[in-house]
C-alpha cells in the first residue's frame, strides 16, 4: 500500500472526483464500510431483492451558482441521478430527495428549483417517492443543497469494466466542458461573457439507444473531473490504456476560448449530459450512428482506443505529439454539481 | 383551503417539523411533485417492484454539534433513516449515504463519525451500499451533513394511520426529550452541565417485537417536534383526538429540570431511539410488557388514548388540569438532527 499523508482538515479537492478524492474515499469510507459493493467504485450498486433485483445510487448537489444557464441545482440532482443508473444498466424509475436549505434562502428561488426537479422527474419517466427537508442557519448552508437517491430496475446486464478489451473504441455522445464552463461562467468572477448553456440533461434515451448492442461493453458519464477522469478510471480498473485524439473529441469554440483565457483543461470539466461508452470495435460504427439520431447525440464521435500497453491517458494532439492526461489533484471548480 | 403567507425567504422554523414546515412541504413540493406516494407524509414510501415490492425513504442530517454525549452525526444518521423504515413495518435491508463536508473539517472528526455510522450500520444489519462524496467552500458547509437513504423489505403489513380507531391506546418505549436535551447542552451556550445522553439508538429490535401483534395499528418514531408531534400528525390524518396523560409519560428528572430552566417543553423535543405506538386496547399490555423485555424499553409506558371526540391533543396535567397542546410553530432547536 502506498504511504498517503492525510492533511488534518478536510480540502476542496477531496471533492473534485480526482485523485485526492479518491483517496479519502478509499482511507475513510471504504475502510470503514469494508464490503465489496461500497468498494467498487461504480455509479450504481445492484441489490439482491425481490424477482429481479434493483439498482440504487446517491449523489449530493451543491453547485454554485443555484440557477445557471442550461440548468438549476433542481434538474441538474435529477439528471445526475437517472444518468448514474442508466450508465449502471438500469432504468430509472423511483428518486428520493432530501433537502438542506439555508435560512434566508429566497422562496421563490426554491420553488423553481423544485418545480424545476419536478419536471426533469417527469421528463426523466422517474417518480419522486420520498423527501425530507431541513434548515440550516444562516452561513451554513450555500443556499441549497440537495442529496437525491435513485432506484432503478436492470434494462442491460453485462456493463462494466470488466468487459473492456484492448481494441475497443471510445465513444463520448456531445461536446465536453459545456456544464463547467457555463457555471463558471455564471459565477461572474472572471467578468467573461458567454452564451455557453450547460449540457444538464438525462441520458436515458442514448443509453436505450446502445443498450441493444452486443458490443456495447462500459457506460459513464463524465461528471466531476470530466472525460480525463472517467478515462482514468478505466485505466486504473482494467490495467489498459486509453489513447484519444484530440481532434475528434467535440469541444465548442466558445468553450475552447474561455478555457484559453482562464487557464482551464475541457477534459478536466464537468459534463452532466454526455455519455462516454466503449464498444466493441466492430460495433462502434453502429453506436455512433445510433447516438447521432438523437438529438442529444448530433455531435457525438469516435474520438479513442483501448490500448494494451500501459496504464497511461494519451492524448494525440492537434499537432501530431502526444501529452498524458495525469490524474486530477487540484480541485479546478469547486461546487460545480 | 386556508391561506398562507409565506415569508420571502426560508426560515429556521420550516425545518423544525411544525406547521410552518408541513406548510412548506405542502405548498413547494407537493404542489411540485403531486403524486400521492409523496404526499402520504408517510416515514417511508412502498414501491411496487419484483415479488414483494420495496420501502424506501430518505432523511439529510445536520446536527450541531457533529459529536454529542449518547452519539454523533455518523450514529443518528443510520438510526434516523433505519427507524423510518422500521416503523413503516419494514425490515431495513440497504443505506446510501451522500456527504457534504465543509473546507477545513477536521479530518479525525471525519473518520470517527464514518466509522460511527458504520458501526451502527452494522448493528442494525444495514448495508452501506453507495455513497457520494461533496466538499463545500469554508463557511458553506456547517462542518458536515449527512443525506442517508434507507432501503427495506415489507415484514409487518397494514401499519399506518388509517388503522387507528378511537378508544386504542398509545404507548411510548422510554423516556421523552433526551435526545433534544442532550445536542442542547453540548452546544454549551447556556453554561449548563449534565450526563444526559442522547436515545439515539435503532428501534427494530422493538418494532419486531411489536409487528406480530394483530392489535398493532400504527408506529412512528418521535424525532423532530417530538411527542407532541406524533401526536398532532394523528389526530390530522385520522380527525380523531389525542389524550396524553402527563404523569404516565416517562421523562428523566435531569430533562424536566433543563426544560424548567430554558423554558423547553420536553413533549416538543426530538427522541432519536423512541418508538410511538398505538395498539387495540385488548393488546396494549401485551405490547408494553413486550417493550419492557427490551433493555431500550424498560422505560416504556402506555401514556394515552385515542378520543372519538376532537382533533385536539389534550394533555391531563399532573395536577389535575387540562392543556391543549399546540402544533408546533417556533422552532426551539434549530439542526437538532
Amino acid at each position: 500500500m502506498t504511504e498517503k499523508q492525510f492533511p488534518d482538515q478536510i480540502i476542496l479537492a477531496q471533492g473534485n472526483g480526482g485523485r485526492f478524492m479518491r483517496e479519502l474515499i478509499e482511507d475513510v469510507f471504504f475502510q470503514s464500510f469494508g464490503n465489496e459493493d461500497a468498494t467498487q467504485a461504480n455509479d450504481a450498486a445492484f441489490i439482491e431483492t425481490g424477482s429481479e433485483g434493483i439498482f440504487t445510487t446517491t449523489d449530493g448537489f451543491t453547485v454554485q451558482p443555484l440557477e445557471f444557464p442550461g440548468g438549476d441545482l433542481g434538474s441538474l440532482a435529477v439528471h445526475g441521478t437517472v444518468n448514474d443508473l442508466a450508465v449502471a444498466g438500469a432504468l430509472p424509475r423511483w428518486l428520493t430527495l432530501s433537502v438542506i436549505l439555508e435560512e434566508g434562502l429566497s422562496f421563490h428561488t426554491l420553488k423553481r428549483m423544485v418545480q424545476s426537479f419536478a419536471e426533469a422527474a417527469k421528463k426523466s419517466g422517474v417518480s419522486v417517492v420520498a423527501g425530507d427537508t431541513k434548515v440550516v442557519p444562516r452561513g451554513s448552508g450555500g443556499g441549497a443543497y440537495f442529496s437525491v437517491s435513485g432506484i432503478g430496475t436492470p434494462a442491460r446486464k453485462g456493463l462494466g469494466f470488466s468487459q473492456i478489451k484492448a481494441g475497443d473504441k471510445i465513444l463520448i455522445s456531445g461536446t465536453i466542458g459545456d456544464h463547467g464552463t457555463a457555471v463558471m461562467l455564471a459565477r461572474e468572477e472572471f467578468g467573461l461573457k458567454s452564451e455557453i448553456l450547460s449540457d444538464s440533461t438525462s441520458v436515458i434515451n442514448l443509453c436505450k439507444l446502445l443498450w441493444p448492442l452486443e458490443g456495447l461493453r462500459f457506460l459513464r458519464d463524465p461528471t466531476r473531473g470530466g472525460l480525463a477522469t472517467v478515462a482514468h478510471e478505466i485505466c486504473s480498473a482494467t490495467s489498459l490504456g486509453v489513447r484519444l485524439d484530440e481532434t475528434s473529441i467535440p469541444v465548442q469554440n466558445a468553450v475552447t476560448s474561455v478555457c484559453e483565457i482562464l487557464g482551464y483543461d475541457p477534459f478536466y470539466l464537468a459534463c452532466e449530459g454526455r455519455l462516454v461508452a466503449v464498444v466493441s470495435p466492430t460495433e462502434a460504427d453502429t453506436a455512433l450512428s445510433r447516438l447521432q439520431e438523437c438529438t442529444d447525440g448530433q455531435r457525438a464521435a469516435i474520438i479513442g482506443t483501448i490500448t494494451p500497453d500501459t496504464q497511461h491517458v494519451v492524448l494525440e494532439t492537434e499537432i501530431g505529439g502526444e501529452r498524458i492526461l495525469e490524474e486530477l489533484e487540484d480541485d479546478p471548480l469547486p461546487r460545480i454539481c
